[in-house]
C-alpha cells in the first residue's frame, strides 16, 4: 500500500512538531514535507534535536508543502488558515486545520471572539468541525477539517452523555479547566519563563477565553438548545495535560447509576474514551502522550451536582493526535491507526 | 520584654516544622520546647537538617512541652487534640490547635464528617474558631483557639465581602480548589511519591472532603443563613500554595463596581489580604512563604457570575502563619509581628 | 509469525511496568503473563490505571509466569533472580534479568559491593552481560542475559570509543551522574516524597554506589586494563533521565578532531547512539521515553580534558528498552523492533 | 539610629528584585530608590505583583538612585557598572556591584573571558573582590565592592580549607556544578521557556563559562599558586540553588579526619557556612532563600579523592544576600543583620 503523503505547515510550533513525532510511527502515512516561516531552510532536527537521525528534512515554504502532499495539516495562528484552505481546495487537497479558523459554525461568533471577520466566508461551507467521537459522520467527504481546540475536546467529551440524555440542566454549567504549559505554545513570554511559571498557579482569561464559543457551540449542539457556560482556564506547572472539572446540575430524580450507565454506554465502543471505575479520579498522567480522554464521574448529592473530571493530553487528543484520528477517519482507516500509545505515567 | 514561651507538639510534621521556622524570627516569642512521637530523643535538626545551627533542640514528650510553655501549638491528626486541651486548661495554658478538633461549632457535623464523637464535649465551650480577619473579636479571652483549615481560609476570605453584603446568591456556590503537596503532610503515600505526583494532576475527594463542613460553617455564618456548597479539591504538583476559584451567582442588578468596592472596603485595613487590581490574577507564587491571601475578582457577565480567585500559602496563612497571627492577636501584639515576609516569587 | 511469549516477573515495579508498556507495541512479542508479589490476584490496571483497557491481566505468581512464557524478564531486588534463573534454565526458558545478579564477572566484586555471596555460582557460566552496542556477539546463545544497570549504560557508551582507541588516560576518571527519581523505584521513602524532593538536589552514595564495580568492569574490559573510577550519582528532580558527565584526561598529542572522529565512527551504524554535532549538549529531554543514548563531546584544552556528556532514559535504554533490545538481538530480530520511539521532548 | 539609605540599579532583574525583597526586612538599611531601564516610570509592584502593598515605589533613573542613596547596589550586564562606579565615586558613595566588572584582579583575564577591555582601568584600584568568609579584611575602606559570582561562591567556600592547608593537589581539579534557572536571569530564551526546561537537564558552556577565571583567581589566591580548573556548569530544573561537586586529589598521607577537621575549624565561627555531619549530603533545599553555604565532605579512598559538595541559594548567598552581607561588613554591622532566614525546605 502506498503511504498517504502528508505535509505539515507550521511544523516548528509545538502542535506541528507533535504531528511530526506521532506520524513518524504511523504505518500508512508519511510526512513528505514540512514548513516553517521562522526556520525555512534549516533542518527540522536543528530546531528540535530530539529528531536527529529521525527527521532531518529541510524546512520549506508552505507552497512547497502543499505541492508535495495529499493531506496538509496546518498549525497556525488564527487568520492564516483561510488563505491556505483556498490554495488546498484549488489543488484538490485535504486540509486539516489545527487552528481556530474552521471551528465555528457562526461567522458572528468567530468575529466576536477572535476580533476578525472571515476573509473567505464561502470556504466554510466546505468545512466540518470534527471531533470524531461526536461528529464522526460528517467528516468523510469534507474538503476542510476543523480540528477541535484542546479545552473544548476535554469538555465536550466530558459532558456529551449527560447532555444528550437530558440528565442535567443546561443552565448554570461551570467549567474549571487546567492546562499544561505547552498549551501556550513555543513562543516566549514572561508567564511561561521557567522561574515565573514553576511552582506557580493561577487562572487566566476567566470568562473570556476564545475557546468559550466553541465549547458552547458543541454543548448546545448536543443538548439541542442554546447554552451559555462559565469557563475559567488555569495554567498548570506541567508540560502536558488538560484537566477539566465540570459542574452540572442533575435534573430532579436522576440517579448516580443512571448517569454512570449513560456514560458507559455512550463510550463503550470508543477506543479513546475511558470512563473510569467508581472511586477513581481522572489524572493527566494517565493519558500523557496518548490520544485517550479519561473521564471520571463524581456526585455531590447534597447539592445534586454531577462533577465530571475529564483529562486529555493537550498536544495529542487536544491537537496532533486528534488531527491524525481525523485523517484516519477521512481515509477509512481504523481511527486508532498509529495512535496506540500507552502513557509513560511515571 | 520577656519573650512568650512557646511549645510545639507534633513539631516534626510539616505544619509543626513551619511553626519552628517562622517563630525563629519572631521578636517576642520563643520556642522553648518541641515534641514528636516518632522522633522523641532526637535533635530537631536531625529530622530537618536545614535547622542545623538554628534549632538543635532535642525533641521531647508532649507532657514536657506543656510543662515548659505558656502557649502550646498542637499540630496533630484529629482526635488527639482534645485530651491535650484538657491538660493545657488544667495548667492554665493556651492551646492553639492546628488540627480539626476545635474548628466545628456543631458536634454533629464533626461526628458526621470525621467519623468520631467529641471525647470532651465540655471543652468546646472554651474554644473559639479564629480566622482573625473574620472573627477577631472572639479570640481574646479564649482558652483554646481552633486554627482554621487551609482550604477554608482561602475560601472564606475570598467569599466574605460578597456574602456579607448580599451581593451574591447563597445557593449554587461552586468551589474548585487546588493545593500544593505539603497539604497532604509529611507522611508517605503512593500519591505523593515523586514520580507519581510530578507532571500529574487530578481532583480528589470531590464533594466529600472534610473541610466542607468548616467551609459551610463560616460561609453560613457570614451570610446569615444556612449554605450548602460544592467543594472539589485537586492536588497540584507544587510544594506550597492553595488556589481556590469560587463561582458565585450575582444577585440581580449587582454591578462589577459594587462588588469590587465591597472587597476593597472590607479589606482596606487588613495587612494580610490584598485585593488585586482589575486585570490581575491571584497567583500562588506571589504569596509563597508569606501570610498573605491575594484575591482577584473576575466577572462573567454573560452568565452573571462572580468568579473569585483566592490564593494563600497553605503552610503559612493556611496553617503556621495564621496560628502565629492568632497568638499575636491573643497577646495584644500587632497581628503581623514576626510575619512580615515577602514572597520569594521566583 | 507466531509471537514470542513474554512473561514479566516483578511487573508492578517501575521497570516491570515499563516493560509492559513498551511491549504493548512490540510487533513480534506479546506479554502473556505478569507477576507481582505485592499485588498477586489483582488486575495490572488496578495498580496502574493508565493501562485500563490496554492490559487488564490479573497478576499471577512467578511460577505461573515462567510456565506460560518463552522469555522471562525479571525485575527484582538483587538476590532474587538467581533462584529464578535456576527454574528458567530447568525449563529451557530464557531469562533476561534487569536486576544486579547477573551483571558481574567477578563473584568477589559482587560479594563485596552487594554484601551477599552468589547462591548459585554455577549459573553464572551460562550468563552474559549484554550491553548490545558493546557486547553484541556474546548475547546470542546465552541462557541468561544480565541486563546492564542504568548508570553503567550511559557511562559505558559515553566512554567506550575514547578508551578503546587509547585516546585518554585510564586513571583519574571522574564520573558525575544525575538521575531522575524513577531510578529510585516505586517504593516509598522520605527522600522521594514529593515535597522533599521537588526543588531539591544533592549527591548521594558518593564513591560507594553499587553500580561502581559494574562501571569499572565494562571500562576495564574496553580499555584492556584495570581501571578504578570515581563515581558520584545525584538525584535530579525529574521523573526520567540520566545525564553522566565524564571527565577524562586526553593523552598527549590527541586532538579534538581525532576524538570526535573516533566517536562518530564507533557509532555510525548504531541506531540508538547519537553523537551530537559540535556545540550541542546532550539533554535528557531529547531521549525521554526512547531507547537512545545521546552523547556530546566537549574539550577543556587548557586542562587537556575530554568532557563527555551522555544521556539516556533510565527506564528505557537504562532498563526496559535495553532488555527488549537484548531480546530482539537474541531472537535475531532487528534490534530496534518495537523500539522506534521519538521523544516527547516538550 | 538613622537607616542606611540604599539604592538599587537594575532592580527589576532577578538579583535586583531579590535585593529589594531581602532589604525589606533589614533593620538598619532601607531601600530609598530603585531604577530600571525597561520599566522606568512604572511601579515596582507592577512588575512584581508580590510586592503590592510592600513596595509600590516608582522606578526611576540610575542617576536619581545614585543621588538619593548612600550605598548603591548595581545588578547589570557586564560593562555597565564601570561608568556607574565613576559616578558613585565622584559623589562619594559606595558601590556594591553584583555584576562582573569588579571581580577580576587581572584586566587581561577580564578582557579574555568577557571580550571587552576595562573602560576605566584606574577605578579597579579602588575596588575589592569581597567574599566575606575569605576576604573580610580587605572590604572595609573600599570604594567599590565587587560581589562574587554565584558559582565561584559555592566553589571557593567548598575548596578553601583543603587548599589553604595543602591537603589536596592543586592540579586536576574538576568542578561539576548545577544551577537553578534563576541563575539565567529574567530575560526570555528558548532554553528557559518552561516546556523546554521542565523535565530537562544538560550541561552548558563546558570549559568555557565566564566564571572560570574568577574561580581560578580565588582558588589560586588561597592555594598560593596558579591553578587551572575544569569547570562544567549544568542547568537544573528548579528555580533556585547551586550545587557544586568538586573533585580534588588528596595528597599522600592525608586522612579523612584531617580534612574534616580542617573544614570544621575553618568555618567554626562562620555563621553562614555549615560543614555537615558525616553521612549527610549538602542539598540545595536546605539553603533555599537563605544566605547559608552548606558543605558536605565525601571520600573515595580507592581513588584517593576528596569530593566536596557545596550548596548555596544562587539568588541569596550567590548574589543579593552576599551583597547585603558585604554592606553589613562595610558598615561594621554584624554580618548576619537582616539575613537570619531559615530555609522553607519543603
Amino acid at each position: 500500500m502506498e503511504k498517504i503523503k502528508v505535509g505539515i505547515i507550521g511544523a516548528t510550533g509545538y502542535a506541528g512538531a507533535e504531528l511530526v513525532r506521532l506520524l513518524a510511527s504511523h504505518p500508512v502515512a508519511e510526512v513528505v514535507a514540512v514548513s516553517s516561516v521562522s526556520y525555512e531552510g534549516q533542518k527540522f532536527s536543528d530546531v528540535y534535536p530530539h529528531f536527529i537521525g529521525i527527521n532531518d528534512t529541510v524546512l520549506q515554504s508552505a507552497d512547497e508543502v502543499i505541492e508535495k502532499s495529499e493531506v496538509i495539516f496546518a498549525s497556525l495562528p488564527h487568520g492564516l488558515s483561510e488563505p491556505l484552505a483556498e490554495q488546498c481546495i484549488a489543488k484538490g487537497k485535504l486540509l486539516i486545520d489545527l487552528g481556530a479558523d474552521f471551528r465555528m459554525y457562526s461567522a458572528e461568533a468567530y468575529a466576536k471572539w477572535y476580533k476578525r471577520e472571515y476573509s473567505h466566508p464561502e470556504l466554510h461551507k466546505l468545512a466540518v468541525y470534527s471531533l470524531p467521537e461526536l461528529y464522526r459522520d460528517k467528516t468523510v467527504g469534507a474538503k476542510i477539517i476543523g480540528n477541535p481546540g484542546c479545552y473544548p475536546t476535554s469538555i465536550s467529551l466530558g459532558c456529551a452523555p449527560a447532555l444528550r440524555h437530558g440528565l442535567v440542566e443546561t443552565d448554570g454549567v461551570i467549567i474549571d479547566s487546567k492546562s499544561g504549559v505547552t498549551g501556550a505554545g513555543r513562543g516566549l513570554s514572561q508567564t511561561t519563563h521557567y522561574p515565573d511559571n514553576n511552582e506557580a498557579f493561577s487562572a487566566y482569561k476567566a470568562g473570556e477565553h476564545r475557546h468559550t464559543p466553541e465549547i458552547e457551540q458543541v454543548l448546545s449542539d448536543i443538548a439541542g438548545q442554546d447554552m451559555t457556560v462559565t469557563f475559567v482556564p488555569h495554567l498548570l506547572p506541567v508540560n502536558r495535560g488538560i484537566e477539566s472539572t465540570v459542574y452540572l446540575k442533575l435534573k430532579d430524580g436522576v440517579t448516580e447509576d443512571e448517569v454512570r450507565c449513560a456514560y458507559e454506554k455512550a463510550y463503550s465502543k470508543e477506543k479513546f474514551v475511558r470512563v473510569l471505575p467508581k472511586g477513581s479520579y481522572a489524572n493527566i498522567k494517565n493519558v500523557r502522550c496518548t490520544n485517550y480522554c479519561d473521564i471520571s464521574l463524581h456526585f455531590d448529592m447534597r447539592a445534586r451536582r454531577l462533577i465530571v473530571c475529564a483529562v486529555i493530553d493537550n498536544m495529542v487528543k487536544g491537537a496532533a493526535g486528534q488531527a491524525i484520528q481525523n485523517m484516519n477517519l477521512y481515509f477509512g482507516l481504523p481511527e486508532d491507526t498509529g495512535l496506540c500509545m500507552v502513557a509513560p505515567a511515571f
